[in-house]
């Protein structure tokens, strides 16, 4: 109960962020920022950001300065769903109970949006504010973390193996990699990214890391459990969606209640690797629950 | 000649340091780095680059430690050329005499390998490096300034408000407005990083600055008039298709002899704002000079 209030109110902190730091629909680009906002601001459950919170949290460091970040990390996650809609890529009429930005503003300005809300996550960055905390080499180093979790060996990279891979017969491992570029890459960021903030020493460095890492890999597992389970209606997107294109999912290769499980393992993998740290680490411990009940 | 020299040596720098920076065509993600290195590897003439080691060295700095950056500008403009010729943007088959990405590697890849350029630009931008050289912030500035000219209110807002002026009659300064974001910010964001890199004082700063809005002008117009003027051949890209497509262009406005004044105008602002430097600007000037004379 307590959690869920928590998840309340953080949602609330980062939409409050975003409304602002995002640029306002005004002026000659208004159409443009338009469509920016319409999938920025289309309910996300914001687990990234509130990630990255709850892990400078559990370093006892105040959150409120690392809101710019929160915020790119957020405009990072929103252009990497409008292009993996695309009708080139996936193909998704529906995005969060929506109509997806290409069939609202067409394929021209859905990838503009994509690009732009890229570059601006690099605007919000490298954004001054955020040296009142911590030092201008920790926030290059946070970019540089950022940078490469989404890039050709991250996020970018999984999302061209994920498309090479449907119709494809694949090996377990070669899932495993996929799921780590494309889903896990930028999750471990974030909780990397409220690490730094927190002015981690190496050793909280690794642990938080490893907690990320895990996280990444439950949630990637139970987002292929929801394809299977859920409905469209609770899922906001198409449901089965994988199992049509003929994707490599956990069920697929292991059957729903041995993927559970193995969702479970990781949640619990992520929660020892927080040994480390006191109570101030509750949120990210309750987040990891979270990420597996979400499906339950 | 000696700055046609010049030219083929500076090139010959920027392609040295993009096969040492840019990742290499091996593993699991070989095929899409492959996508990234073949519109990166197709023969660009590096103006952006070869821009900000001239603005440096203007500053009498060592543009060596500049590569990292440089290389970032270069994946950063191949990144908008494969995405601005994309099916659902200008719909180009041809760049550089090559058939453009989506053509040899599809839809998909092509928006994949775009965004993968523009994510590791941001990594090569918070490289290591680069801090032997100027101070943690001042990286910091350069990265903002760049992510600032290349986002919504930048190069991407232009490319947007270029397709939406697709067939429109709209007045001349509404073009020169997309001209500013669409080509000329990331010139003058060019030229800036290199100023940066030269540890410009603030009047330094601005007479480069108004260098690179100069030229970024004057770049623009002579693309208009090539366009009229060239064929598909001279070009490497399909002569006559902002015509074709009822663009806007600077010769519908003023005709081509008015037009040529104008570029000349532009070239000659550029150079005048150099006045406070000394030889080591000449680079600069000449290449000022370069812009209008590929017309010619």
């Amino acid at each position: 109960m307590e959690f869920k209030k928590y998840l309340t109110q953080q949602c609330a902190v980062v939409e409050q962020a975003l409304a602002r730091y995002m640029l306002p629909e005004e002026g000659p680009l208004s159409a443009h920022i338009k469509a920016m906002r319409y999938s920025l601001f289309a309910g996300g459950k914001r687990i990234r950001p509130i990630l990255a919170m709850a892990a400078a949290e559990a370093l006892h460091a105040a959150t409120e300065p690392l809101l710019p970040v929160v915020c790119a990390l957020e405009c990072i996650h929103t252009y990497s769903l409008i292009h993996d809609d695309l009708p080139a890529m996936d193909n998704d009429a529906l995005r969060r109970g929506k109509p997806t930005s290409h069939v609202v503003f067409g394929e021209a300005e859905a990838i503009l949006a994509g690009d732009g809300l890229l570059s601006f996550a690099f605007e919000l960055l490298s954004h001054p504010d955020v040296q009142q905390t911590i030092s201008p080499s920790a926030q290059l180093r946070m970019i540089n973390i950022i940078a490469k979790a989404i890039g050709p060996k991250g996020m970018v990279g999984g999302q061209s193996l994920d498309l090479a891979a449907e119709g494809q017969t694949i090996p377990f491992d070669h899932l495993r990699l996929i799921h780590g570029y494309k889903t896990g890459a930028l999750i471990t960021a974030s909780v990397q990214a409220g690490a730094i903030f927190g002015m981690a020493d190496e050793k909280q460095f690794a642990a938080l890391s490893q907690y990320g890492v895990q996280i990444g890999l439950a949630f990637q597992i139970v987002d292929d459990l929801l394809d299977v389970e859920g409905t469209t209606e609770d899922l906001g997107k198409t449901a089965g969606a994988d199992a049509q294109r003929n994707k490599a999912t956990y069920p697929a290769f292991f059957g729903v209640a041995k993927t559970k499980l193995m969702a479970l393992e990781a949640v619990e993998a992520a929660v020892t690797a927080l040994e480390i740290f006191d109570a101030k680490a509750e949120p990210l411990r309750a987040l990891a629950r979270y990420i597996y009940e979400r499906n339950n």
